[in-house]
């Protein structure tokens, strides 16, 4: 019985996120589906996270377990063969026998993609917000330094009735940057809440927009209430962009 | 009577390209129904050139003649509030009377991209050439260089019964560059023969297989033979970037 990991890209413009959901196409049923066809057998897949719809994944990591004797370089191109081509997989590794894709996850990075011109850009509909306005990054890079370190980040989490879970986490890295037209935020944490960056995000345009200033992040942060934060801001500029294990490369 | 000069951009992966046909639907149907919407007239609109199915647009100029009284700068957003998301038009100014998108044009610049990684990239799905072995862009450059200046292109065009015109055309500038995995070939001439581009392109993808030798090329241009030159590359990977008028900044 081996332990695979696998590291995928997906676009996700057409699916319903990652985890399988009655009446939507979702990247595991894909993922599945072609796993079947190349081992012939029903394995318990594992990711790494659960991604909303529309938002994408440049790097997005799952582990199973099998006793298919497929050379592990094999598996790589196999799947892609059987996978829509809105889905690759990029790397492939034997794991030691208790990895986990999601439990022994070290950390992850997330970027935001916007595209910020007055006109819009039909090569990035759907893989990046369109913000029509300048935008002072300076003013958001303050913003978002005021989110570093270990916080309780109840107030950029949209509330979730099912567990009261540790809602602690440690950002390591929070950065606007630009190239041309394309604005891009870049953040890096041991863990995200749910929709946390999608919320922070939101909640940087209003420091933009004048709405917030970057000294009251402190403020919203120690709040521990949703209602404080701005806006979540819109899937389709999100990016699962690396996610961190002891031993493997990003 | 004003003469109107608009620079759009399109994702041509859900276009027969721009001229009008018959049950397909082009960028010009859609610019044409936009157009109507706006100024509530019939226009003749001319396009810069032809573009085939599946070619993008960074910049693609047309002019018109109006009469109606519409200020030039609401001209881009009027029309891009009708357009579909894959079409945008960035700029509008009023030119001379003379003024006409395809005869007062100057010069082009097309860019092919090629992704260029064993395993498919799902964001460029449309928008590169997928192509698995390693590139050799220096024999590729020392090829291209071979095009450079008045060359007649027959063995670079499509061959095409309409008509018998003057196939000399002059390349200002022919150049591979990458980033990362991804390649792009850039290319300028005063003008291109129908299919050029694709086929310059399908011929230096045969120098990097080493079908064909840089030295062959001054020899597949001086046949003027369609069947000396390598295959037409698809059209996904091509891009027009820059078109050229007199007055008018890229």
């Amino acid at each position: 019985m081996r332990t695979i990991w696998l590291d995928l890209m997906y676009d996700g413009k057409t699916f319903h996120g990652w985890q399988i959901q009655e009446n939507a196409v979702t990247v595991q049923e894909e993922f599945q589906k072609a796993l079947r066809q190349v081992i012939g057998e029903e394995c318990d897949i594992k990711g790494c996270s659960r991604t909303d719809a529309g938002v994408h994944a440049n790097m997005y990591c799952v582990s199973f377990r099998t006793e298919h004797p497929i050379p592990v370089d094999r598996i790589p191109p196999a799947l892609n063969h059987f996978l829509p081509t809105t889905i690759a997989v990029k790397r492939a590794m034997v794991m030691d026998e208790g990895f986990h894709a999601r439990y022994s996850c070290r950390g992850k990075e997330y970027v935001y993609k916007i595209w910020n011109h007055p006109v819009r850009n039909p090569f990035v509909e759907g893989y990046a917000l369109h913000y029509w306005y300048p935008l002072d990054l300076s003013r958001m890079n303050e913003a978002a330094a005021h989110l570093l370190g270990t916080h309780d980040f109840t107030s950029f989490c949209t509330p979730d009735t099912r567990k009261k879970d540790n809602m602690c986490r440690t950002i390591r890295h929070a950065e606007w940057t630009s190239q041309g037209d394309m604005v891009q935020f870049t953040i890096e944490a041991d863990g995200f809440l749910y929709n946390m960056v999608r919320i922070i995000v939101g909640t940087l345009l209003y420091v933009a927009q004048g709405k917030i200033a970057p000294e009251d992040i402190p403020k919203i942060t120690a709040a521990k209430d949703r209602h404080f934060s701005g806006p979540t801001a819109p899937p389709q500029g999100l990016y699962l962009n690396r996610v961190f294990y002891d031993g493997i490369e990003t």
